[in-house]
């Protein structure tokens, strides 16, 4: 039988590759520590579930495809609240951030466009971006900047005529990165100029942890025809698996056609859309604290790659996740080893070796990301069982 | 800015044509009864309420990208039953069954690659294959027929060296038309003697009214290479809002590619997986008394329908539809005028004008699909209405 060769150009998710390998180890015996996945432990809010409780139709219809009202109100509370004012007709509610980058893809890309997307990045947009016929165009940046990418001299070099839009994950997954006001007004200026759609990818607004306002693409309303967001509950509110998302366009056309996407597609999960509504009813004070933690478990992370040598690393400003360039030849091959043949008081660890968050080949090869999504003390000792794996590893 | 060419070519959904004309309609103080959505009446069984009150862990989380394991467990085990044995990963929990079709056609079709569908079809096809860069090769049938296409000579006209596949909806949507086993023996052969794919639309695979024991093309276990199933909870259990469905195939590496979607969406909502594996609990007294309402119901409009003069109609033997074209020019301008200039003690009626069922431009403008989805009295007032709509029609 003969498959799409858009879907056969895809891989797998390279948070998967070690799955055999972590299950031998589990099989084993070993503890391992998660390091490799952006799950994190934070408690959902109590109102999700108490939302779902109290829902009392006897028939759990299809809501309408735009979304249903309560949760577009809340969604446009939320943003009112920071600033920003959207119609609510400029907001589609899509089954998680993953579906809403799959709609707008969709939507504006063509067979053998481009989009410029700076590396490295969250590596599904990949399969995002191929099977829509497209291919990514990196936009080069290095460990040893800190993984900075807004930079008009090197946006600019990756603009050509099928160029289409430009992703801003802001904050980075998987670098961290935070962008200034000053660097959002300039990625915002060179999408205006060259007529391109920006893309916000803001799934860690919350999880910025200098004291910065929250803030977002959707503020440049002088771009109202350039700028997309993605926005999600996935990690705003811990809750990864209502997958409930959105996205936000002041561009009438653009959601004029992500329509059409939404109505194939009859409608999102009705429960989840009412307990996602419910969700955006908590107070300040639950993201004071859930960011207090977070940056708690940053610094522990930062301080423990400090003391071990060899590691490049920036501290990241947002987000939940360092990358780091390690003093192996192969990430791939060091994980692998750390899950085969190293343990200590039968306990090792994973994280999420960072080849294939590049699209550059050859670049990657010794870069790690970490999800610090553990408690305090496992995150010590996870990273603890990095340096003495390193240390081994390269004693072997 | 410049949007894809696929998308440029989908329409917005047929069944939202009238929504403006039926909003005026409600704010002119008419009652309308709507036989024109697939949006069943019946009580979602209550196993999915409990189960959603009585989930208990703290962190809502994502599930794995193939599926929740109890709910894989539950399908396989519903199968199991229906003399039909499916490995678990021969078995992919999808969206809805909206997201299982998605993902099946963006694996199979390509750019100029056709897939056989007879017509009138369910609408929300066109989308699919146009934005997978692919054309509907429609299977032409006619009221007069019954909508038959199981016809060996039919179906191979219309396959050539760019066919991919061919979909049975079956019962079917909007025509009510169910195979015979003999039919779906000799759609099987056809696909793997030509070397096709064959998806089995399923989703109301228990609506049939003739007594007959409920069927799948995955029977078929001599073509595992072109079956693929098309599954999901949305009317078996009127449970649209779940948005819970499945690929079903044999076929490995079908469903190797189609992982690959899976895993770019990362999982389907967490709550509706558990909720939907509690519903396969319920007793076969459950789909006996929702089928002997819906049976009713068919019964009913049958009955009404025959005494309309120039409506030709066959009685369906599933699903919850009826095909019918009228004594008017055009259904759409019968809709409208229903809608506008019909009224009958304040209230009037909305089905889903036919001609973007079909793909061959022209057919269907006199064709209307029924959804006997309301309760017997006023399913009754709602065929009155359309008897009275169509007599003053044409005496205007």
């Amino acid at each position: 039988m003969k498959f799409s060769s858009k879907v056969k150009k895809c891989g797998l998710s390279p948070m998967r590759k070690f799955h055999p390998y972590a299950v031998a180890a589990m099989e084993a015996g070993k503890k391992i520590y998660h390091l490799n996945i952006g799950q994190p432990d934070i408690e959902t809010p109590p109102q999700y579930f108490e939302a779902v409780r109290n829902f009392q139709l006897p028939v759990l219809e299809y809501a309408p495809s735009p979304g249903l009202p309560v949760l577009i109100d809340a969604i446009q509370k939320y943003y009112d609240n920071l600033g920003m004012h959207f119609e609510k007709d400029e907001i589609l509610i899509t089954t998680g951030g993953s579906e809403a980058l799959q709609i707008v893809f969709n939507c504006i890309l063509d067979d053998g466009d481009e989009i410029l997307i700076p590396e490295p990045f969250y590596p599904n947009y990949n399969t995002m971006v191929s099977t829509c016929g497209a291919v990514i165009h990196p936009v080069p940046t290095t460990p040893q900047e800190g993984y900075h990418y807004a930079d008009r001299a090197k946006i600019e070099a990756g603009i050509n005529e099928r160029t289409r839009a430009i992703v801003c994950t802001n904050p980075g997954n998987p670098t961290g990165s935070v962008l200034t006001p000053e660097e959002m007004r300039m990625m915002v200026d060179i999408a205006k100029e060259h007529n391109l759609f920006i893309i916000g990818d803001e799934a860690y607004r919350e999880f910025v942890y200098a004291g910065e306002p929250l803030q977002s693409l959707g503020e440049f309303e002088d771009a109202a025809e350039n700028v997309i967001v993605i926005d999600t509950v996935s990690k705003r509110f811990s809750a990864c698996g209502a997958r409930i998302g959105c996205i936000i366009s002041r561009n009438k056309e653009l959601m004029a056609e992500a329509l059409k996407y939404c109505q194939c597609r009859l409608s999102v999960a009705t429960l989840d859309q009412v307990a996602s509504a419910a969700l955006y009813d908590v107070g300040p004070e639950y993201f004071a604290a859930v960011r207090e933690e977070y940056k708690l478990r940053r610094d522990t992370v930062a301080a423990k790659l400090k003391e071990i040598p060899g590691v490049i690393c920036e501290c990241p400003r947002g987000a939940f996740y360092f990358m780091a360039a390690l003093p192996v030849d192969s990430a791939d091959e060091f994980q692998k080893w750390l899950l085969t043949d190293f343990e200590d008081n039968g306990e090792t660890v994973m994280f999420a070796p960072a080849e294939s968050f590049y699209a550059t080949s050859g670049k990657g090869v010794n870069e790690i990301r970490i999800a610090y999504v553990l408690k305090q003390k496992d995150l010590e000792r996870a990273m603890d069982l990095l340096a003495m794996g390193l240390k081994a590893y390269n004693e072997r």
